[in-house]
C-alpha cells in the first residue's frame, strides 16, 4: 500500500492507540485503520509479557511509582524500533493498591428518593466524618497542593453568593495535552455534599459557576472555545464535596464520563429549573447508576436491599 | 520481576490493552501496569507503519471491507511473536468514507424546546422522507437481516400496546464476549421518532420495555443478571427510529456511553414520571450535547445560530 495521505493523524482515537490512513492500492483509493490489539491472555502469554520487555527506558520515578517506555516482544538487536508499551511500576505497592487493580464486579442499582434519605446520606454523613474531605479543606485553605491551583476565585469578594471556587487539574490528566483537558471545578462552600443536595433555588448559582469555569478555562487555553468544553458531574462522586468536571470535548471518554455515572450539568440545570418550588430538588428523584461491587455503597445498601427484595418475591411465590 | 500472579487478567480495560500484574521485586510486591502505547504521530513514523507490518494474517473479508492481525516494527525472523496490531482494510473505499474516517471537530450545543421545534424536528423529518430508515423496515418487516435478529416479540399479540421489539446486536460488537455486551432494543412501533417523542404517556410503555429488554437479554445469556445491564438512549441519535442500547456494565464505555451522548433510560422514566400532564414530555426541556463539525446539525443549525449569537453580541457592544 502506497500510503499518499495521513487522515487524523492527530487522532485521539482510543487515546492515540488508534490511527486512520488514506492510501492507494492498484490505483484506487484505500483507508488503513490499525490499532493497538489487546494483550493475549493466556497464561502463558501474560506471564512472559513481564520478561518480553525490550529497551526499557524511564520516564520518571515519584516515591513508590515509576514511568515507562518499552518494546514488547522479541526485537532483533540491529533495527530501530519505537517503544509499544507504555509501563507504571508501582513498588513496593500496598494491599489497597491490589484491590485497586484487582478485576472488580459492577452493579446498576436504582436509588430512590427513601433510599437515599435512610441509607445513602447517613453513608455521606459518616464519610465527611471521617476527615476524608482534610485533604480538600487544605487545598482549599492554601495549606496544601498550592502549585497545582490553575485558577482560585476567591468568595471574599462576593461572600454572599458562595461564588468561591477553584480551577484544578484532574488527576489523570497530563497538565498539558489540551485535546484531553481535564479539570475539575471545587467549589469553596461546604454545605453542598453531591448533586443531591442541588435544589431549584440554586440554579442562578450554578449557572454563574457553569460561566466562570468556562472563562476561566478558555483563559487558560486561549485554543478553547465554551462550546469545545463539555461539564460534568458524577453521581456517585469520589468525595462528598461538591465539585464539576471540565472536559475537551474531543477527549477520549471513558469511564469517566460514562452513562451510569456522569450527569450532564447543562442537563441537570434543566432539570432543576423545571421543578415548581424554590426547595425541590434532586433530593426527590430517583437516580440510576453503576457501582463496584467491592463498594461500602453495594456492600452495605444495595446488595442487603436485593437480597431482602429476592427472598420477598420468594416466599410470595411459595405463599409463606 | 517475577510476576507470581496475575491480576485482573480478563480485564477489559481500555479494550484489554491494559493489563495488571502482580508479583515480586526484592521480595516485595509490585504492581506492573503494562498497556499499549499510543502511536508515534511524527510524519515519518506514520509513514513507515503501513510498511512495517510483519505476520499479517488475515481474518476475513466481506465485500470491501477486510480484517487482520499483524506485528508493528521489525522483527527478526527466527522469533515467535504475537500480533499487536490490528487491522481493518476498506478498498476500495469512497468520499463518504474518506469523511467519517477523517479527524472532525465537535462542539457541545444547547437545543432549547424552541430550537427542537423550529430546526431540528423538520430536519429529522426530512431525514425520514429520505427514505433513510428504509433499512429498519426491511428488518422490521422481516425483508433482512433475519440472521441477526436475537429475539422478537411480535406487537400482533397485543398490538393495542405497541409492545413489538427486536434485539439485534450492535455493529461494533463481535456477538460473542459477554463482558462487552452491546444490544439494540428496535421498537416496532413508528410514531416515536426519537427521546423528543417521548412523554408522561409513555411511562407505562417504557418500563414494560425495559423489562422485556432485560428478560430477552438474561434469557440469551443466562450469566448475566437484570443489574448487570445498563440501558441507554442517544440524543443525537444515529437514525431517528425510537431505539435503545443495552450494554454489560463491565463494557469499555468509549464514546457511544459518552455524557452528552448517551442518557440513561431510567433516570428519563423519572424524569418524564414526575412531570405533570399525560402530554408533557421531552420536547419541552432543553437537552445539551456533542455533536461533530461535519455534521448537517452543526452546519445547518447550530453554526448558524452561534454566528448569529455573536453578531448581535458584537452589534451590541458597538451600539449598531
Amino acid at each position: 500500500m502506497n500510503t499518499s495521505t495521513v487522515l487524523n493523524a492527530r487522532s485521539i482515537d482510543q487515546a492515540g492507540r488508534r490511527i486512520s490512513l488514506l492510501g492507494n492500492i492498484d490505483d484506487k483509493p484505500a483507508i488503513l485503520l490499525v490499532e493497538r490489539a489487546a494483550f493475549s491472555t493466556y497464561d502463558n502469554a501474560l506471564e512472559s509479557l513481564a520478561w518480553s520487555l525490550r529497551s526499557v527506558h524511564n520516564l520518571g520515578v515519584n516515591d513508590i511509582y515509576s514511568w515507562f517506555m518499552a518494546c514488547s516482544g522479541q526485537v532483533s538487536a540491529d533495527t530501530e524500533v519505537s517503544s509499544d508499551v507504555k509501563i507504571n511500576l508501582i513498588w513496593p505497592c500496598t494491599p489497597k493498591h491490589i484491590t485497586k487493580y484487582s478485576a472488580q464486579g459492577v452493579r446498576n442499582v436504582t436509588e430512590t428518593p427513601q433510599i437515599y434519605r435512610d441509607q445513602v446520606k447517613p453513608y455521606m454523613q459518616k464519610n465527611r466524618d471521617d476527615g476524608r474531605l482534610n485533604w480538600i479543606y487544605d487545598i482549599l485553605e492554601g495549606r496544601a497542593e498550592q502549585e497545582d491551583v490553575m485558577h482560585r476565585r476567591v468568595s471574599d469578594e462576593d461572600a454572599a453568593e458562595n461564588e468561591g471556587f477553584m480551577l484544578l487539574p484532574d488527576l489523570n490528566w497530563d497538565r498539558k495535552t489540551i485535546a484531553s483537558l481535564h479539570c475539575l471545578g471545587l467549589c469553596e462552600r461546604r454545605d453542598i455534599w453531591s448533586l443531591r443536595d442541588l435544589c431549584k433555588k440554586h440554579v442562578p448559582w450554578l449557572k454563574h459557576m457553569r460561566q466562570k469555569l468556562l472563562d476561566a478555562t478558555t483563559k487558560l487555553y486561549p485554543a478553547l472555545e465554551d462550546d469545545q468544553l463539555k461539564l460534568y458531574i458524577h453521581y456517585q462522586p469520589t468525595y462528598y464535596h461538591f465539585h464539576i468536571h471540565v472536559v475537551n470535548v474531543l477527549s477520549d471518554p471513558g469511564s469517566t464520563q460514562a452513562v451510569g455515572k456522569a450527569l450532564n450539568l447543562e442537563n441537570i440545570i434543566d432539570q432543576l429549573e423545571r421543578m415548581k418550588s424554590d426547595d425541590d430538588g434532586m433530593h426527590d428523584v430517583t437516580l440510576t447508576y453503576t457501582i463496584g461491587e467491592a463498594s461500602d455503597l453495594w456492600l452495605k445498601v444495595f446488595e442487603p436491599l436485593k437480597r431482602e427484595s429476592s427472598k420477598r418475591k420468594r416466599d410470595e411465590l411459595t405463599g409463606t
